[in-house]
This record gives C-alpha cells, structure tokens and sequence, in this order.
C-alpha cells in the first residue's frame, strides 16, 4: 500500500508531503477543490471540518475550520495565487490563532499513467524557526493523517462512480 | 546617508531587504500601496513602469508592467494575503515570463520615531535555486535601485507636503 512521505531538510524552511493515490488526476484534484469533499478528509479525524469560504480562482479567499470534540474552533485561510486544473495549485495558508505567521503551499497532481496519482504538497515557511514549530506541535501526524483519509475518499468516490469505458 | 541592505545567506530560500527612511510610517506605506506613487520607483530607473491592477487588500490581485527602452514589456503579478495598514504587507509575487514561479514577500514597515522609518521586504522562495536565480540574474541591482528612488521620492514628497504642527 501507498504510503505518505513527509521531508523536512534540517535547517530549511520548507516541508515537502508527497503520496501516490490509486485515482485518476481529475478525481484528485476535484477532492482537494470541491468544498464538499475537503471537509471529508482536511483536518484531524475526530474534528468536524467545515469550508466556510473557498474561491477557487487567482484572488480567491479560503477559509477552513475545524471543530474538536469539546467544541473549540480552529481556523484557518488564505488566498489562491494561482489554480491550473488539474495540475497545480498556488495558495497562502495562515492559522488564525498564529497572526502573521504565512506559509506558501505549492499543490502539484502528476498523471502516473494506469489511473494513478502523486500529488505533492510543497509548503515553504517565513523561517526555519517557523517550519520546525509546525513539526514540534504535533503537526505533522495531523499532515500525514488527512493524506490517509483523501485516499480512503477517493476509493469511495471510485466505487460510486460508473464504470469507465476502456481506453 | 542610510543605505539600502540586501542580505542572501548561502545555502537559503529567502532574500531580506531592507532600508531606513527619512520619512514618517504612513508616508513610506503609502509610497507602497498607491499606484500613482509605486510607478515613480518600483523597477529599473530606466524603464517605465505602469501599475496595471493593484487591489491593495486580502485576495486582491496586482499586475505591474515594466517597458525598457526599445519597447519590451516585464510583467510581475500577485495576490495580496495580508494588509494591516501602516505595519505590514504579505503577498505573492510572480514574474510572468517564469510561470510557476512564484515567491512569498513580506513587507514591514517599523516606526523608528523622529519621522524615521525601517522598512523590510522579506522574500521566501520555492527552492534555493529559485532564489541563487534571482541573484545571479543581476537583480540584485535593480532589488536596491528602487529603494534609493524611494528615498527620493519620499523626499519629494515631505518637501510638498505643509509643514507638520508640533507634537
């Protein structure tokens, strides 16, 4: 089975999480734009994921929270910097309870070929001291974890699908 | 007379500017988000520089097009992450004849009393590479050029503006 890899260079600024999924590029990228399906899979399993604002054009704001068990909210946003379907995505990523803290995220989708995909989540931080926080706060089993339950979806979303014709 | 610092440590994703200006915060901030000020010293002294869109808040977009001599266009555009006027200023920043390229910038803007300013322009990069492109290409040059019209300019401008009272 596929498996998440997660690279943090010692004394970088950068993250870079990468996963082949067993789905075609246009379903892949569908799940990581389509409000609906984010809030299936983005954020800790046990949070209630909810996509309050995602404009998924150049200019367009996103907004994302997350809801724990005992109710407190954590939000997140930012701004698309540039979206080309079904290849590459460009956005700034904030959290809300971090002011001025901003990373860039770079999302690239790669056609493997035989339905598979390598999407790659390249996150580029203000400092080092700022990506090394985001490691040591536990995050990165919460970067990991939502990779894992995208590629439960998009077995689901396969599943649902009609079967496509040979090509 | 001040003069502008440019610091690239090897081996980083990221460029930090910066310059002290003899003019108060909300002069050199709206030096900075006005396109009819930002065309008098963004860019090489030589070119003209036409401010095409600039939509100075959060997921506003902006486009600058520089013309040199013999009539070639340089277009540079963003999206804005962040504007928390006179303080701060985060950014994307993409030269669009290297699509897919792009850089996060910050931009603070210290009050250092007595009508002084510090600005600092952060640059984050993708990759190292990108970043020792950027300096090899002779940008270094026209990254301080700009600054040095900035001091002019905001000369200009504090010598129009009617003496302030007292305080």
């Amino acid at each position: 089975m596929a498996e998440t890899s997660l690279t943090a260079e010692p004394g970088k600024q950068e993250i870079v999480i990468s996963r082949v999924f067993d789905a075609p590029r246009d379903l892949v990228f569908k799940a990581c734009t389509d409000p609906e399906l984010i809030s299936q899979w983005w954020g800790p399993k046990t949070f209630t994921t909810t996509v309050e604002q995602m404009n998924v054009r150049p200019g367009g704001v996103w907004r994302v929270v997350q809801r724990d068990a005992e109710g407190n909210d954590y939000a997140f946003f930012g701004v698309y910097h540039e979206v080309k379907p079904p290849e590459r995505i460009v956005d700034t990523f904030e959290y809300e309870a971090m002011p001025g803290h901003v990373l860039l995220e770079t999302e690239t989708f790669e056609d493997l070929g035989g339905g598979r995909t390598k999407m790659t989540d390249h996150l580029v931080f203000q400092s080092v001291e700022d990506r090394d926080g985001m490691l040591q706060s536990g995050s990165q089993e919460e970067m990991i974890g939502p990779m894992e339950r995208l590629a439960e979806l998009l077995e689901n979303m396969k599943a649902q699908k009609p079967a496509a014709p040979a090509r």
